[in-house]
């Protein structure tokens, strides 16, 4: 079942939420959460500063969140993420078959987007600027976080 | 600094000492360890059934054990697996710049080394037996939980 575009902009909301609560923490401002049948089952964000963690990006933290799940649940998931997915959480949607994604934005970062379009997964841009700007402040910022967050 | 041959075999039975780990642990024999400079600087097996984490391969987990690292110590590093890597420790493996891979086996998985190679990373496989036994055993004996771990 595939969300609706109402149903797109109000899960990009709370991933977006997510992004805000991170930054609140003295975190990095990227946010997710998984969409099962109209439903969130997994929400998070990244947590690099949080719990000094090198693997939960966002993704990875609602993946977490969403807990350990059957093969046929993935595959009727939407990803809803702040930010063009990385190498390692485009991998991780790859791993467990999610074949939608929703990003955030790809303006501030270009993920894996032709890497996961290669094997199958639709990506659907929203070019949100509310998005952007959460990043754009963030980069300014916090270069060498944000370096490092990205493995550069 | 590359490895020596008898730096690989010892890493190598380091990772095979974690799958051991989390096979006594009722957990899936899948190992892990990461190599800077000669020195062990991240060590992990798979922890899906002990933790009902659906992230922690054993590769994510060597690199979570391993904690925050700059990208000069990733591009340094080689990453010790007993088994093939997935989708999703491969992408951890591209997004840090990892160069190095020693893997275990990949009769009984075989993961995606040719992503892998085409971004850069150089692969060499053991072709363990005790690897391969490990795996053997474990997938025959319990299925669903191999299937659970690669999103099948």
């Amino acid at each position: 079942m595939q969300p609706t575009d109402a149903q797109h902009l109000e899960f990009l909301a709370a991933a977006r939420a997510e992004a805000e609560a991170g930054l609140a923490e003295g975190g990095i401002p990227i946010g997710s959460v998984i969409v099962h049948e109209g439903r969130i089952i997994g929400r998070g964000h990244n947590r690099r500063v949080q719990r000094g963690s090198a693997i939960l990006h966002a993704e990875m933290d609602a993946l977490e969140n969403a807990g350990r799940q059957p093969a046929a649940v993935y595959r009727d998931c939407t990803l809803y993420t702040t930010l063009s997915p990385c190498a390692m959480c485009s991998g991780a949607i790859v791993l467990y078959g999610i074949r939608r994604v929703v990003v955030g934005e790809h303006r501030s970062f270009m993920g894996e987007e032709d890497w996961l379009r290669s094997r199958g997964v639709a990506i659907r841009l929203a070019d949100d600027a509310a998005c952007v700007a959460l990043m754009n402040r963030f980069m300014r910022e916090r270069p060498e976080l944000w370096n490092e967050d990205i493995g550069r």
